[in-house]
């Protein structure tokens, strides 16, 4: 292959963390970008940096040369490449894990090092620059950000919050007509539970799904508030006295006052994953568990579950075009010999709405959580303002069709 | 309006049971053949047969009249009209009650009834005609079929079925897709859990994941088989020495062989709705315990909830139609006359798939179950045959894309 522009080397990118329904639009764009600087060979390593380490990469030539596989990466979700959840040790402590990952780039001429990931992922190109500059070292690494939990700092958002939120406030519109269906005799609570650890963006999108063809959910709950039990009940009964289908969103994080996770109240999993982070499930089921006890009322609980971060078949167009240029911008950084980067969204206007691509520091970024402003929640502590819905609703805007095969979306997947 | 066909008299639809992401487009089919009929006013019951007598009627003209009001109504999901889970006691026991329904049919000039629902909707349907030719009534009643469940008999399938096998299908790509983007150190078992209460094809939908793309669900269990505990737990064994993400589909209705529902064993909610059936939820949950239990591996549940009738945005094109042509097909009966009658979908061929409305005695029909044929799972009791892909995926096909508004699908709602 003849190289278009003057790019030394070759590339490697991998995929880290939970995935998103567009976080493979990113390795469209660096791929994109790449052949258009003259890169050679694109890698991508299977599972991550875990991947790295053992020598598993492949050749992405064979899956994108053509633009069909291009616009299928586009639209399939989770991590093409495989993920991982793997963290990189102080390179202190663990030497010879740098001295492997950095033989592994000369070995296969790496020059350039994306990885596209959330806090945790950007720690790891953080560390491996640092290395790099410790040790004389040529090789640049560059972070491209990607988290439904939209937790980033300094970047106006992340790419995947988008479909996310537009898959949760689509989900919200559908359980609330079905909900509304019927006119029961007594009052049926519906508590929707979502993703977002500490942070309530996910949550908080539920309120996109209010219009003038939806009255919306009658309480969000976001970790950023203190859940408070009595006034939840409180509220749940004065909702109920008005209308039959009370339909609730909770993060799955909702906390009380003591810091217990709402679920731990009611007997969360307990399980901790490979970062350290205790597995939350149940938040709904604990509050169903304390209505039904208290009230009586029927309840049911629906756990958006994997779903809200995998529903590639309604991502939003913003968010995919988004994901696809931070994978480019990040590619033509790295060409000018850029290092320690995240690539960062800049919000320049709404109405209409106007963002450009960008890039930071990745030390003032790893494991620095953004939450939701506090100023974004009304003073009734269950609702979102103005401002949270036009910063959230250009975001959701347009979709991008799936490719039908065999009346089901087709997704680009990794040969055995 | 003037009237361009002949038709005596005014008509009124009603929805019944639990809606499905496609029940709409059958009144939106009744609708347009009654103004091709020549009918005046087109009424819609509000909340079924429970607000039919209250008299509480809306006038469809005022929705419809437009082009964009009909394609609006089609991908609607829910019960636009409002549903009841009203079963109609037995003429003898309450002849108020019959009474009542006939002096409003003869108050608003009704002469024809058409109900929208599945087995017990259909023998509202029955008792009314039956009351109507004993006491010398003249009007005529019409079901159309409506389930996710498919399980009405004689029909070949049921409209609303083929849009929640697509969600699930779809959703289960998704899932796996979601699943294998890590590469666990330890088996992950993922449970997702489909409606169905005592007939599987929602949960033989799962089957339809599998392609070039996808491997699909590692088993499927169907309420048509007896479930045993112990064969799945050597299942999922046996699976998870091969791979470490293992996807599982499950009905909520699995049964163990003594009758017992599966969720009863790790205890059920044990709700009983207004149809004297008892409310499930929690299989998934119960084999998840039993596995975390057994063998510690990690566990995630996944219900897909109201989500699966609900989910418009991604209905079956060919589900919408046919569910339109139901409702126009049942109009032009009781135009000629016709009463006692269900429509049903009888196929003429698979390759390319072709299938006609026709209709069916509804005495043969009501509070009768079609369940998946036992020669349609494998012998390994845990997939589906092809006869089994080939008779749903003609089902799943084609899109009818919302009309999206502020980036979300777009609804038609009852006005306050």
């Amino acid at each position: 292959m003849e190289s278009k522009g003057k790019f030394k080397g070759n590339i490697v990118i991998g995929q880290s963390g939970g995935p998103t329904a567009v976080i493979n639009a990113t390795v469209a764009g660096v791929y994109t970008a790449a052949k258009e600087e003259g890169v050679e060979k694109v890698y991508g390593m299977v599972h991550g940096v875990e991947g790295f380490l053992k020598k598993d990469l492949i050749g992405l030539e064979e899956y994108l040369d053509t633009g069909l596989g291009i616009e299928l990466l586009k639209r399939t979700p989770s991590a093409f490449l495989g993920s991982c959840r793997f963290k990189l040790p102080a390179a202190e402590a663990k030497p010879e894990i740098y001295e492997k990952i950095f033989s592994v780039m000369e070995e296969f001429n790496i020059t350039a090092f994306f990885y596209i990931g959330g806090n945790d992922s950007m720690d790891t190109v953080k560390q491996l620059t640092d290395y790099a500059a410790a040790n004389g070292k040529k090789q640049v690494f560059i972070g491209l950000p990607k988290t439904v939990d939209n937790d980033l700092p300094v970047t106006d958002h992340c790419p995947g919050f988008g479909s996310a939120a537009k898959y949760i406030a689509t989900s919200f519109k559908e359980i609330i007509r079905d909900a509304q269906s019927n006119s029961p005799s007594k009052p049926t609570i519906i508590l929707v539970e979502t993703m977002g650890r500490h942070t309530g963006w996910l949550t908080a999108a539920a309120a996109l799904a209010a219009g003038e063809d939806c009255e919306g959910a009658d309480a969000i709950y976001l970790p950023e508030k203190v859940f408070d039990i009595e006034a939840f009940i409180n509220h749940v009964e004065e909702v109920a006295k008005r209308k039959h289908t009370v339909v609730i969103a909770v993060s799955e994080g909702a906390k009380v006052a003591d810091g217990r996770f709402v679920c731990e109240l009611g007997g969360g999993s307990g399980n901790v994953d490979a970062f350290g982070h205790t597995q939350l499930s149940g938040c709904a089921h604990t509050l169903s568990d304390m209505i039904v006890e208290r009230f009586g009322y029927k309840t049911r609980v629906i756990e958006l579950s994997t779903l809200q971060r995998a529903a590639s078949h309604i991502a939003s167009l913003t968010d995919i075009e988004e994901s696809y240029l931070a994978g480019c911008f990040g590619m033509k950084a790295a060409a000018r010999g850029e290092t320690g980067l995240m690539v960062i969204l800049e919000r320049v206007q709404n109405n209409p709405y106007l963002c450009r691509m960008n890039y930071y520091d990745v030390h003032q970024i790893a494991n620095v959580e953004k939450t939701v402003p506090l100023e974004w929640i009304k003073e009734d502590g269950i609702s979102m303002t103005d401002e949270f819905l036009e910063y959230a609703r250009p975001l959701i805007m347009g979709e991008l069709l799936p490719l039908f095969v065999h009346g089901l979306p087709s997704h680009l997947v990794r040969k055995k």
